[in-house]
């Protein structure tokens, strides 16, 4: 569909919107709208709006869409699938003003938030309370929340408490035609019509822009332990994790990461926080896992925590480090939570975020280094492996520009094949963005596709809203 | 939309899809398939298929959207909302033969089944390999699963364990059009595309025909405590609710109900069952608390289990019985599962099922019972208060058929704006169907509304799928 141009009349328009002061036409400053944190791509918007309330979004909404100008909604630009780029140029409304906590009901266990409030922030003031708002990306510094909706983010806390879309109970969303409606009700059950809350959830801001989320919250859990368990092989590694949890255990987070994956990230963390690592990771091992398991009860913790090492050691396993200081838990989670920017650190990477049946990661793991020596890239694997979802992150070093975008590409379609033949998927918590859209006919039937086609058309009749995203 | 009348040619037609065995013409059998458990609505199919496999279902559906003849999906029939029934005629499509359990995948806690298997049958199939499928509506022995899907139904362990929703995690779908789609992959999370699985979870078998579904499983909780709150004042008994969450406590079961609907469905037990019901229910007390703990540890159940009864005695509240026989937690159970039959028994009811946030459960229930006196109908209140989910059962008893179809639907009207002005919405798990379908406004706002529409005409652009529901 042809798009309109950003021109002076409607940029004057928009002034009269959000104020002069929120429409960035300067082009140094509109740069840092062009990129997120997906390899190296940039796509410079024409303009940038930073509403402030639901009304201005909406008055843009209406405009762009009289105008056929294409909208990119923007949060923390901290995505890995490239869903916040403007690849058709024209408007980025960036949700940074939107960045209120408004209320925390702490008698209903609810919190009403504005989409630009950083994940972080909204966690710490739940706790505050005493509360616990579970899903915990790594990026959890930087991103919005709004961006953790929109792309469905999880973290490792999923594997007990489920992921952002688990939370949201309600959602008020601008529509591509300016209408504003709530998705549902703040309520915990609902069964009164078409769950358009879970739709908008994982939409990557294609069908309208979220102003307002009410969460759901849950009590917060007063204690926790941490082991870390180093495995001979990955693929024991992976065995392992099935296992411990056929033993009836429920951990609050089962992360995996390869050897190299920790090495690199103890040099970087070293570098970035100029502080010695102190925690000895066992050597001649491929891979380690980080088993969290959490609770009120020091005596439930304990049994639990002895059942996980009584499973790991049916395995060939090296000491198991059982962290019992917080400043040892954090050493972990801060190096586990380092990982993705130090590989990127090291190396312009393209990241991947498969997701399979859990019984099925060995045969992943296996896979996909072979995959890699077939096609000459190394890959750093690690991620939240007790939900079956695995992080690759393949290592350009020293490929060619050119079978970096032609070669590599194939052998990343080879990885989602062999994913989607072991009941997986491209995606558990990072979307489809434009960088694994090409790869979407390998995971759905073009039947799905059209399913998909006509929600978006039902929303979006002309198009304008982050166009050429997903499919 | 005007529909095609089925034919003698298409009955023939539909004989080679399905084996004439398996078309319903006989107007007594057809008859079975005119009602659910709403009300007294009837409404005699012109025809009944029983398909066996998915390609016969998608065959129907091709046929039928040719030839514009309307379709009516029908599980177990034991909706509350009508949302089965064939008001325009046409076709139903029983999906009474698609009643097997496929796979249960104890290595990655899944399973595979026909959505035409009874609930219960799947829970006990689950159960006996030490696995756990929590939602468990009362309708368990006779509901099929895949109404439970269509529905979103919950059930007691929701408070704790999430609704249908929360546990299906992949669906073979036949659209309108006879196409065949998986919605996602087998796997815990997923950010790959719009999320088809969750927006055919309540849909009503608008969007499609599931034929297969894959949910998620637990591990079953090995104990479990049953106590049997009284308390004085209705209004009470929904402020203790609220402050058992705030205690930290997080019940597997929190269910309430009214004298009045104890002492109904007593009776109606012991006339069923043959058999005396021993609990007792001290006297002089509005309503009564069944709170149910579940784990696998005694220590923390008991703990858990005075903090219960603390928070109680902070109200007016009498003789707390501890149910510690599994005679007697059997017995309460029951008498729980039986309220809707037993009220059914006394009186012809209209069913509502409405939802608001839990701390707003008193204002609620006070007011239903002043509409009730306003508008002069009798209630019975029950359901699943942790949830915030409140059953209505309005009594017709002696009111004349004219004022049950004006004066108490304009009542129950009354009853779906206080809902929602206390953030509230019609429905937490019955669905809307066409017994709720006249209130929707009151919940939603045409933009809603139309965006619903939309999706309804992406999946089915000729509406022939069960017609006339929800909206």
């Amino acid at each position: 569909m042809p798009f309109a141009e950003v021109s002076t009349d409607i940029i004057g328009l928009f002034e009269e919107i959000v104020g002069a002061e929120h429409v960035i036409v300067d082009p140094e400053k509109r740069y840092n709208y062009s990129h997120d944190e997906t390899e190296d791509y940039s796509f410079l918007p024409d303009v940038v709006l930073r509403p402030g309330t639901t009304d201005e979004v909406s008055r843009i909404m209406r405009l762009c869409n009289e105008h056929s100008l294409p909208v990119t909604p923007r949060g923390g630009g901290t995505g890995l699938a490239g869903a916040a780029l403007p690849i058709e140029k024209g408007v980025v409304v960036s949700m940074e003003r939107f960045d209120k906590i408004l209320e925390i009901d702490e008698l209903n266990l609810q919190a009403t938030v504005e989409p630009g409030v950083i994940t972080e922030v909204f966690q710490n003031a739940v706790k505050a309370k005493g509360l616990f708002y579970p899903p915990d990306p790594a990026s959890r510094g930087t991103c919005f929340i709004g961006g953790n909706v929109s792309q469905n983010s999880g973290g490792p806390k999923a594997v007990k408490y489920g992921v952002t879309r688990d939370y949201v109970l309600n959602l008020e969303v601008v529509l591509p035609n300016g209408e504003v409606i709530w998705t549902g009700a703040n309520v915990l059950k609902n069964s009164t019509g078409y769950n358009l809350t879970q739709l908008m959830c994982g939409s990557e801001g294609t069908l309208g822009i979220i102003t307002r989320i009410v969460f759901k919250l849950r009590g917060l859990p007063q204690k926790s332990v941490l082991l870390l368990l180093p495995f001979v092989t990955n693929a024991e590694a992976c065995r392992a994790i099935a296992e411990i949890f056929r033993a009836g255990v429920q951990p609050s987070g089962m992360e995996f990461f390869e050897r190299e994956a920790a090495m690199k990230t103890i040099d970087y963390c070293e570098k970035i926080y100029a502080a010695k690592v102190t925690t000895s990771f066992p050597e001649n091992m491929d891979a380690y896992l980080l088993c969290e398991l959490d609770g009120n009860d020091d005596e439930v913790l304990m049994r639990d925590a002895e059942r996980v090492m009584n499973v790991a050691e049916q395995f060939q396993v090296g000491e198991i480090l059982f962290a019992d200081t917080a400043a040892q838990k954090d050493e972990l989670w801060k190096i586990r939570k380092n990982i993705s920017p130090a590989v990127n650190a090291y190396s312009l990477t393209k990241s991947e975020d498969v997701v399979v049946p859990r019984a099925n990661l060995p045969r992943l793991i296996v896979g996909i280094k072979e995959i890699g020596k077939q096609y000459g890239f190394n890959s750093v694997c690690f991620g939240h492996l007790g939900d079956g979802n695995l992080h690759v992150n393949v290592l350009k070093e020293n490929i060619s520009d050119e079978d970096w975008h032609t070669k590599i590409v194939d052998g990343i379609g080879e990885i989602f094949k062999l994913t989607v033949s072991l009941g997986g998927t491209l995606s558990g918590e990072h979307g489809i963005g434009i960088a694994k859209k090409p790869y979407m006919s390998i995971a759905m039937r073009e039947a799905n596709l059209a399913v998909m086609r006509g929600i978006k058309l039902a929303f979006d009749p002309k198009g304008i809203l982050n166009p050429g995203k997903i499919f």
